[in-house]
């Protein structure tokens, strides 16, 4: 079968499968996640040899030691996996919600009902929890799935894969609605991205040249999240030890991930009290700092900081730091270098807390938490599909809601247009 | 200056405007919509001057007929406007919403605030109320607004937005969050489709040839409504008078507009009782039948309905109909050859009527009521600076809640990740 044939059945089996999911009740599509979580604690041991085999594939062609990591399935991770299953069962279904209801003065009573999207492409690399987690919220949100991740984690996603097919055809769900795309050339990308009649969506979970490849080829909406530069903003009121926590567990906590923080800004009130203790403290956790003017001051470790540092998502123990004279001044650095992912301040001022949380609009601004708490499952969706940091259909870590829409429902008594 | 640096100030402008305009208190904003409101009606005078400016040129260049009645204004039209106007000053105001919020394990409140999109391109023909009805709902909605209106309309559409831009300036509100491209070159559209980084939505009104040029060249998320083949089913249940008055009302109240019913879909149970009498009825009335076998047994007017015809946008005194065994065959034939615009079902049955809601997935779905009533006016968002067909962003008629997007905003206490 050529490339364009097997895409296209791909494509037509997954919007047949979506439409017949999107009118099975809750208690079905709730059934098959947790016969697939249970599915997936049973047969634990033979995903992780599916995994071994990508392992072995990956150490033989001397892939990099992160992404090896990612790749890593362990008995605790896959216990994991399950849990998050469950929890997703256990969540309201978004599907059929009524989400407000209003009369006309003519009696037409007019409301909003959430149905699914459709069919969800999701393009991601490395981490074969992910095939877990988007099967599961787009089983739950009603939408069929087409699955395709990275040639590198082949047999573990296939392993997945499978024990989602069986629980989905056990509990009267449409095994297609989850399908994993098997063959692992490139071509296969460009032909589904085509499909814009049966696809809704694509959510490509990558690097950002990934997200850019997928978002200028693409005939079908993207959700993009290019890069996360997140910012801790010390306000002059900050409680000083929860500046200095905050500061460190979103900055060191997980250096690796797109919520970690990688700028700090910090009111010129605390510059000569908190700041040189709390630089220091830095540095002695291995991260380097490079500052502004003002922050070398009151840092020998530093290095200055350029322009482009300002803007630079390091994933690494590095962190940019800047003074400012004012939440203004923060808010307008945020503004011209940001990333519209999280921002947080710490504050102990209602007014500011209240101001930053209006006049910041990332995805998540948070008061007097940690940045890494952006993300699905720590926010309550029990997991996510992706992150957009642009606002169009959704903004922020995207569960299962953000993989609906909404359509008008209208009820008349015969009324008519005069 | 060159097109190209026109179209960079036109959208740096408006983001600068955007920005300013997302932090303004309601007060402000409704202000300046109650005030250009009543300049509307001052100036009636002079907009109709430019109105006539306009007429004269579409009459020497034989403009049609149909485009030059979407383009004639009058004391009344203006008058309509300007009370439009003051009805979306009296809506809620989107912006700053709390659309829930909630406590995880761990005590963090998390909740979800509405903001502006930021700046939104309505690419539009002929009618210069969309000129008011589109600089209304984004001020409202705290977005600034590029207007790319025909040139056939130039005059008439330049003098409203100068109004809404005086209105704005006494009001505190910065007069660019309204810009209208004066320069009438087509070149413009293409340069203003490539500035992703200043504007965030576009909205193409008009054909489908102009929305499918729009999102084939767009860059920036297209809202896309590319037909409107609205349906009426009559239920086995129907009351037999509100049946043929929904569906002459739905046809022939106005023919030439997306929201008029193109497809009657009948329960052959009714085949021989209420459809021949509504058939004469709608013959008499000038619209030509285009039926199934089924059909033309009782309509001796009717001629044989081809494939294409299930699928057509006739936009005029044409409809064509079907005789269905059942409801499951009537959401079959709508999902094959609707386009997610409105259906409507007649009964008196509740089961067939939640069912009918509940699975068919067009952007609006009636029960009891004429498709016409599918416009944000009569649902009651004030007015509507487009539709959405695709279930992207928004589905279905789109007001000032529809030009907004939703931040995560947190609430901690020095909480930390673990």
């Amino acid at each position: 079968m050529s490339f364009r044939a097997l895409v296209e059945e791909i494509a037509k089996r997954a919007r047949l499968a979506g439409n017949h999911l999107s009118e099975l009740p809750s208690d079905a599509k709730d059934a098959a996640l947790r016969c697939a979580a249970d599915r997936l604690e049973e047969a634990s041991k033979s995903i992780l040899a599916a995994n071994s085999q990508d392992l072995g594939t990956g150490r033989s062609t001397r892939a990099p030691d992160a992404m090896l990591d990612r790749l890593t399935l362990s008995g605790d991770r896959i216990g994991a996996m399950a849990q998050g299953l469950r929890k997703i069962a256990a969540l309201p279904d978004p599907v059929g919600e009524i989400t407000g209801m209003w009369t006309r003065p003519n009696g037409l009573r007019v409301g909003r009902m959430r149905i699914p999207l459709g069919v969800i492409l999701v393009i991601y690399e490395s981490r074969p929890n992910v095939t877990a987690d988007v099967a599961g919220l787009c089983l739950k949100s009603g939408n069929a799935t087409i699955l395709r991740g990275g040639s590198e984690a082949i047999h573990s996603n296939t392993a997945i894969a499978e024990l989602f097919r069986t629980s989905a055809r056990e509990c009267g769900v449409p095994e297609d609605a989850i399908q994993l795309v098997h063959e692992t050339d490139r071509e296969i990308v460009d032909l589904l991205l085509d499909r814009e009649d049966e696809i809704d969506l694509v959510i490509p979970r990558g690097g950002e040249a990934l997200i850019r490849r997928v978002a200028e080829r693409s005939r079908i909406p993207v959700i993009k999240h290019y890069k996360g530069v997140c910012h801790v903003y010390l306000d002059r009121d900050a409680d000083p030890k929860m500046a200095g926590d905050i500061t460190i567990n979103s900055k060191c906590q997980r250096v690796s991930v797109c919520n970690s923080a990688e700028s700090l800004l910090v009111h010129e009130s605390l510059a000569d009290t908190l700041l040189p203790s709390l630089l220091a403290e830095l540095h002695g956790l291995g991260v380097e700092i490079r500052g502004c003017p003002q922050t070398l001051k009151r840092c020998p470790d530093a290095i200055l900081a350029s322009e482009d540092d300002w803007s630079q998502e390091y994933l690494a123990k590095i962190l940019s730091v800047r003074v400012v004279e004012s939440m203004d001044q923060a808010i307008d650095h945020i503004r011209i270098y940001g990333s519209n992912h999280t921002e947080t301040i710490v504050t102990e001022n209602l007014r500011r807390a209240h101001a930053f949380l209006r006049r910041v609009h990332s995805s998540c601004v948070m008061v007097n938490a940690s940045t890494r708490f952006a993300d699905g499952y720590q926010l309550g969706l029990g997991a996510e599909v992706g992150i957009s940091t642009t606002k169009m259909h959704w903004y922020g870590p995207m569960g299962a809601e953000g993989l609906t829409t909404q359509k008008f429902i209208v009820f008349g008594d015969g009324t008519l247009i005069e």
